[in-house]
């Protein structure tokens, strides 16, 4: 006779933790369609492609560790500095000065097992509890903002969202739209409320929204003033991966925190984060990452640090990664175009400046995009319902049950299949 | 002009994490002597050897998927479910099945990003702040316990931790001590404060002690009795690496949670943890990690697999880790008894059942360790001053200022050096 299945009580931030809002059952759909259903098209989450140049590097370069013999097996056998690895951070301050003149060396920069775990420190660092009594909230200017940070709050109610101006006919197309900071609601949202730091994705997860260098001035500006740093997520942007298509200058100044990933250049298996910032935080991410999880992966550093040491780390987006995802997003535009407007369906998608999504705005949904992803997965399409996107925002908005993220980097074929499947149910859902 | 250096408050909790107590400056000795002083002598830490024999097997193993192609590419490019690589849980759950007949699937296991990440998840999810308003402490029932624990508490006070009895002259053997757990301790323990886990080590880090089947029966015999788990840490012992020098039954049950790791297998820069636990806290282990980190690193996992699938992981311990390992411990134990009793010093070794530390008491030392540590750094033997091992206690125990850690897993030449400089500082010390 089986044992009776146990219960154990869980802490309030621990099952806060591990309960992970909406997104969990989001990324267990996604794993069971992987395990399970190769016929699912994968819309769904943010893998990056597989783009053959870049993995023939990756390749290239762990044979190059084999035959080097004590250098692999060092890098197997022997933990890094929680910080990350001393040659490492040399290497990457000494390229960061060289390329745009910052002033930053090895203590100004912490690696993370993943640009994800960058943020869990630096969130519940800046914001929550304070020593005085007070509480601080974390200001994204800009929402919907990625996904990932919506339940890294060990206190409750740590994002506080400014919705957007949304300019519809961005660069002449009615079928273009593009979101703007709202700077007259950043600012009172920054008279009323105690803001322990400023956060964006640059560019935006998910909408590929790029922030002008001009924007992102006017934020570090704003930040300065009250003391508090800019948090700038460049997991897709500049200085690399560099999957943008618009001109962006990289930023960092002596009160900002730019954080990078060696993800989406095509190394999400190694799990490497870094974190660019004022020195006291540098100093505390290592001293979080030692205490939750002792060290870092080694292996990401070590397969990318003669690229970084001899700088062609930054000729990998351009050279690979931007031909590669500009083709697989034209193809999946005209895909869109071509399946929505035979669908009749009242459609726009965001200006793809960055990243590798579309991010699908249908105004005329009558149900929520939610909803809408559940027939579509009902219909072998996985995408991302918008609403995720949409927290930390006070009062209610339309426009958030509207949109739905999808990842277009993978075959042509596929996201033209996965178009029509969403034309025709969006066409359904317009209906009523 | 340099602008001034901005000061960032932090909150409670990131404060805390960041700062980690007393362990940090002692990480940061460890690095620094790492990049610049290869003359010091690397007794602290816990890095495992590089041991030829399964190095070769590592490097066998990822010429084997480079030469798949395919298999290498996946690993590199594709994010894992949070919870862990769907064959690896697979084969791990089969092997553990059929060697030990446990009754567990892929849905009681999930990997986590190192043993150490695995133990914030469970401490902070089983202790702490609970919805009813009570808080609930982690039980240590043996301490002196692994040092890396003792600042992951989001809570303040976490730990609560019990004086073992200390047995000297063990086996007959007059320079030979061991502890044993004081069950009428842990009882009085478990009656007066609210538990919500019991956690140990075996082998024990630092000590090297064992915990004999009978022990660990009985331990989980007053957790279910309490309907709490019963958390081992299993990162040196058995089922794999099996760094252990007597018998020990691995023991898993439907209210057990096991933790093992592939880091002393000699794989810690891929951060590999996996816990074994009843299907409700494996899922919560897993959700912590999506919110947390994303995902864990995949290369561990698919290094390993094969070992898994075939149960050949279960030999690696006993035919290259075990002789290795005691071969170093005999000649650290002879180089410790010339140089000890040569300087006329008293001392006593903790019986060493497992793992690769030599526990070192200094019954007669008139400084505290922590000066001890000092002075040999200043003499380049790096080791662990014992008192950050003793967490949890109430009351002052003198016995916790007068225990150092070595890992004596290094060259012998090396570590004969160290224990004669150990002793003439102890002499020097016990002096006054």
């Amino acid at each position: 006779m089986p044992s009776p299945r146990r219960e154990f009580p869980f802490s309030i931030v621990g099952g806060r933790l591990a309960a992970g809002g909406g997104i969990l059952p989001l990324m267990a759909d996604m794993g069971r369609a992987l395990a399970d259903d190769p016929g699912m098209r994968m819309l769904g989450g943010g893998n990056p492609a597989a783009v053959p140049a870049v993995q023939a590097l990756v390749r290239h370069r762990m044979e190059e560790l084999l035959a080097a013999g004590p250098a692999f097996d060092r890098m197997m056998v022997n933990y890094d500095p929680p910080r990350g690895n001393p040659r490492f951070l040399s290497a990457l301050a000494g390229l960061l000065r060289r390329e745009y003149g910052w002033d930053v060396g090895p203590d100004n920069i912490a690696v993370t097992s993943g640009g994800q775990a960058a943020f869990f420190f630096l969130f519940n660092l800046l914001g929550g509890a304070f020593p005085a009594g007070h509480r601080r909230r974390i200001l994204l200017p800009l929402c919907p903002e990625y996904v990932g940070y919506a339940d890294q709050g060990l206190d409750l109610d740590l994002f506080l969202a400014c919705r957007p101006a949304v300019e519809r006919g961005h660069g002449g197309d009615p079928r273009c739209f593009k979101y703007r900071i709202d700077f007259a609601a950043v600012e009172r949202a920054l008279a009323t409320h105690d803001v322990g730091a400023i956060a964006v994705s640059r560019p935006t997860n998910p909408s590929g929204n790029v922030l002008t260098d001009a924007e992102v001035a006017r934020l570090a500006g704003l930040a300065a003033d009250r003391g508090v740093p800019l948090i700038v997520d460049n997991a897709y942007g500049a200085p690399f991966p560099d999957i943008l298509c618009v001109p962006a200058r990289p930023f960092w100044a002596d009160d900002v925190i730019l954080t990078m990933s060696l993800s989406k250049l095509g190394l999400p298996g190694t799990r490497t984060g870094i974190v660019v910032a004022p020195e006291p935080i540098a100093a505390a991410v290592a001293g979080m990452t030692a205490i939750v999880g002792l060290a870092n992966g080694t292996i990401g550093q070590q397969v990318v640090l003669p690229w970084v040491e001899d700088g062609s780390i930054l000729r990998i987006g351009r050279e690979h990664l931007q031909p590669f995802y500009a083709a697989r997003a034209r193809a999946a535009t005209d895909a869109a175009r071509e399946s929505l407007d035979a669908a009749g369906v009242d459609w726009a998608l965001h200006a793809q400046e960055g990243a590798f999504f579309h991010w699908l705005w249908l105004p005329g949904l009558r149900i929520p995009t939610l909803e809408l992803y559940e027939r579509l997965k009902a219909r072998r399409v996985l995408t991302v319902p918008g609403e995720h996107f949409f927290f930390g925002l006070e009062g209610d908005w339309p426009h958030s049950r509207q949109c739905l993220r999808l990842n277009v980097s993978g075959p042509a074929d596929t996201v033209r299949e996965a178009y029509q499947i969403i034309a025709t149910e969006a066409a359904r859902a317009a209906a009523g």
